[in-house]
């Protein structure tokens, strides 16, 4: 059990959605209770008050700390002993912002989903803050917590596939292939709702995810796109496939696909990565195995935990290989991070300074570039812009 | 997700065994707080005092529920207030039946890892025990919490296969290759020594996850068997492959293999069931398909809280389709099952009432009289024996 | 066998091209051979008289008939009353056009590999002459005689996917990462010289076929592309990595990448198409499966020559299902479409009666005009250029 | 392109059986035409004259040597000076013995499809000819063909996987779950008919097969065995399963499990071999890949003519890695290892002396000797016999 020493406290967990018929939050608890390094104590779980006390009492959390609503917790909480020592926003994305500057300005660390805001000067308010503050932020990019994907980082790192060249990532899903929002879905409901979800659809929910995890493991900086954005689904406001290039700085090209509209993908996520030395896929669907492939050499399949891996991956591993584990240990594995960052920032050590690379307040910024630019080339009918 | 319900409070989980360098106790204690349904507050988590009251500072359990032996455990718990409600027992084998009769005969509930105990006569006593108290005992034969291990039981009981004809079950690992035992790897020294083994190596370890697997899908009994017992690995005292024929009571014909000398192999676990009017196959390294083959027809690949599945299956499954689970939800899967049970029974309900059939102590003796004959058939030289 | 019936006599076949140390002559004759619709009976081999000899005499082709150049070849054949009935042209991409002009203009039916030609005017001059002299032209975009790829086109058509959104197709190489055109590999030393195969190094070898294939089986005509083609490996003067956004007419999108510098691909020719009711995905290495996905319903994997296919993929299957079919069965089966329309001429129907849609000079045309626009693209720095 | 090279003439080859709605003389015949070593040029394809001459009408045969019957052939072909070099023996099993006899006493050489014959005493007797007359006999155990087949074969010889421990293989199937003997089609026909079949149903027609490849590619023999045959579909005379334990000379362990009655399986021969230092495992349906497990490292997919291999399976590849070869190239090979062998005994050398170790008489008897001693261990209830 790679997660086994000495335990400092459970740290206390507030958090900010994530009542009934929400999907995120209960992945965020798991993740929070995985590795047992937080307790669930306090929480606006919805925004009617009755329904957040009814979270709350599902969740074993008091009925004193069911607020009605995030402004009341914030006000509540910065006066208990027992406050809370971080919040995790899971609301739909354009809350995001509001709570996230409040609790920062209120002296509290941040778990916030992805996307981070809707719009890039949201994303750069809360950089700012997070600078002036020097509170920790997480951001939960969670593909990054699987532990194959950080052997797959260190490998790159460690130049084991020589220079970059092409770097292929795609996350195609089918469960937006029909007008599921108008069947009382609420997952669908507000993804597919420009006011909630912002300008990006099929782009923010998961196409950014695929930018990330590109990111993540490559070290490359994006250099310019041009994106194809479509909607196929009729009536639909918001884009559900796309397709689009990419050129990195330093020379490495690369394609992006993500979709909701592709049967028989359920969450294919895949990163393909080829250099002068070697290639590397890996597949999100499929996690426990990464397949290196040495130019001129038989392909090697990497086990999580098993034979060949590096400190990063093993130290992102619980139980041994060939018992597969799965989205919500990569999840938890965040949160395991986080904790100790935490853990660090309330010994009086600068957060950043354990190196655990967890994506933050900086992969907010890149994600909403990102998506901005995206935009704009899709826009102007696909053309090239620079980051 | 699926287990968000009406919440009773967590129930308190005691343990016995687990830990440092321990496996299992460290899976059993993710299993009971993923879901959310326990919480551990007492432990004998060594046989040396001193070890396991540092294992109880690291899993945040009170010092003075840090106990040097179960004895005493039990004695100390069964006089406070807010006693344990549940003991897990997560110990060497040949440990397992002196705990659990002792939690059994105070009136505990037991949750015990597999094999139940080293021979069958103990075996037999727990089940009178159990029968006796009517308390609640449950046998952590952890794959059949994998969902769709219960969609591939679902279609099997609702004659989707037909008359069954043919069971292949297989189960290879490949770590005790070598001589990993003179290694000071402690998870190998106590598997290959008889003295906390029991008589069965390879056999009693994931051969006897197989034989349940294959009963629990089929619901098939077993009439016979031939079992080909070997030790590659010089110097080892107990079996390390197993190669078995079996015979179902109705006619179904089977084989059965186990093994820890096969490379490659990690937790190779898999079965397929044939009958008259088609097949299946699963495959425990990735769990969530199972692959369908109505006679005739081209294969169907099922996925996890995908399209097409019973209600079982939903029941067991906690995040959407393409998010892959693993082997930790599926051993929380029976912890949660198991919680249902035990609060039902503290509600003065009986708890095999609710029909779940997780394992129990009925499979525990299934189990021994398995290893038994299994034994008796190859120190017979391979003959056929009846069960 | 799906090929026997009442045979006409064999078709004498002639082939310039394919002496030693070519491979795509080599394969073009296993074509001919396998069912049994062909004899070689001359050739101009090799651009030096002797090679052209010796070729021949290996290939039990008669020393008089072994010419030292296809004008020879021509003139001498057309004088014969055993005449050849068709021509192979498998020479390097530059000879092509030639070589075909001839034969067509001497009267010959011709069978050409792709890319047809080097430039798109010699393309049109060679539909031209195609319809003026009512010869059958053939063109080996080979992957169009696999038994599935013919299933999903015929799935396609029949409305099966609905209406179709995003088509993905890949044909990712790692034989050329390094500069093996330095290395005396011949394969390499024409390929990556635009002497040799014109402008287009990986964009003609395998883009072009990839191209073909998501036509072959969707239907769709390509309305407009961005093309991003980079030369990674220093010192080649061909383009080695090619990335492209396609849009469709009716509305589909597309992505389509190929590249020779993918360490780790052998021949990754894959093609997934998505439409309103479902989804299609096959893979070149491994052929004999095709995995369809009605939207909402668990995929199917269907089989070459397994239940649920339609007549044009039984009729270019030989064998039973699971007794895999490879890269040979599927140009064999052009070659043996090729003969049933050679014959049809021959008996004075026109060719094209037949309908069996085989690629011909419409295909060549279309290639040579794709190619052309994304040459033009990427010129252009990647903008969206009109097919 | 592996088999170029001085070509000497094509072989005249006669066949005894492959008439209209045979399976395997379509096969045998496209096997031989493959690498272009044989002619075909006689026959007797039916057991009705008249659908003899029409077979070979079909087939490109003479009229004058399509023969009513074998005896005729045997007598008209030995008299001729342009006659056969070799016979291929295609019929259903129980009249293999008496066409082998017949033509080997007569002086021709023989390829035979498996089994050999119906009984261990026609096996033996036509060892005993082969032996005495030196001519050369082919057994068209067709899997030895596969080129990674060979490389395993290789593997194991030169000591990669150690010693040998644990050996399992099977070959499952499942168009015979339902009664097809009895919807007129003519596979099913004769192969479910012990008078044709001879007293071995799917053990003789695919259990030899599993075996035959299991001592090819390990060289093991084996020492004893206990099996355990069953018939599933009511009415059928011959076994439609077999589960077997095999114990090897020199102590390593197995299973075999044959199956006709597996829904989903086609053709899934799989081998798998595990010794002290690696494993490996092939698939039939999946041939271009062989799976490499050194102990204690990452397992690496070795490819049909990719990196890391040896030249016995160079040898038998035709065409670059990524372009899938199957089952007609397998046998293709067998028959063109044949033709080298008949050669080298035309031009005086003693046939074996190439040691390519392609299967042959000793083969045959080797696998009549299988199902006897198997038959024999299911006759006594599945008890243990020596072979």
């Amino acid at each position: 059990m790679s997660n086994q020493h000495d335990a400092p406290r459970r740290l206390r967990l507030g958090m900010v959605g994530g009542g009934q018929g929400a999907f995120i939050g209960g992945v965020h608890r798991i993740a929070a209770r995985l590795d047992d390094h937080y307790e669930l104590v306090a929480g606006a779980f919805a925004s009617d008050p009755e329904r957040s006390r009814a979270a709350a009492a599902e969740l074993h959390v008091d009925d004193d700390r069911a607020y009605p609503d995030y402004q009341t917790m914030v006000e509540a909480e910065r006066k208990r002993s027992d406050a809370i020592d971080v919040v995790a926003i899971v609301t739909p994305n354009h809350v995001h912002f509001d709570v996230a500057r409040t609790f920062l300005e209120a002296g509290f660390h941040v778990i916030c989903d992805k996307p981070m805001t809707i719009t890039l000067e949201e994303a750069e308010t809360l950089a700012e803050l997070v600078e002036r503050t020097g509170l920790f932020f997480g951001l939960t990019h969670n593909y990054s917590g699987y532990s194959l994907v950080r052997q797959a980082r260190d490998m790159v790192a460690n130049g084991e596939l020589g220079e970059l060249r092409v770097v292929q990532v795609e996350y195609p899903q089918d469960w937006l292939s029909t007008r599921l929002e108008d069947s009382g879905v609420k997952q669908a409901e507000w993804r597919t709702d420009p006011k909630r979800s912002g300008p990006a659809g099929c782009l923010g929910d998961i196409g950014t995810h695929a930018y990330h995890l590109a990111r993540y493991v490559t070290g490359l900086e994006l250099e310019s796109l041009a994106a194809d954005m479509h909607t196929f689904v009729e009536g639909r406001a918001l884009d559900d496939n796309v397709n689009m290039l990419l050129r990195f700085k330093g020379g490495a090209r690369g394609m992006l696909w993500s979709s909701q509209v592709a049967p028989g993908n359920e969450n294919g996520l895949q990163l393909r990565v080829y250099g002068s030395k070697g290639g590397l896929e890996w597949r999100q669907e499929t996690p426990n195995q990464l397949v290196h492939s040495p130019q001129g050499e038989p392909p090697r399949i990497l086990t999580r935990n098993g034979p060949g891996l590096g400190e990063a991956a093993m130290a992102a591993a619980r139980i041994p290989p060939g018992h597969p584990e799965g989205y919500l240990e990569a999840f938890a594995q965040l949160y395991s991070d986080f904790a100790l960052q935490i853990h660090a920032h309330q010994r009086g050590e600068r957060a950043d300074a354990l190196a655990l690379q967890t994506p933050g307040v900086a992969d907010g910024v890149d994600g909403l570039t990102f998506i901005t630019r995206a935009l704009a080339s899709s826009a102007a009918g696909g053309q090239w812009v620079d980051m």
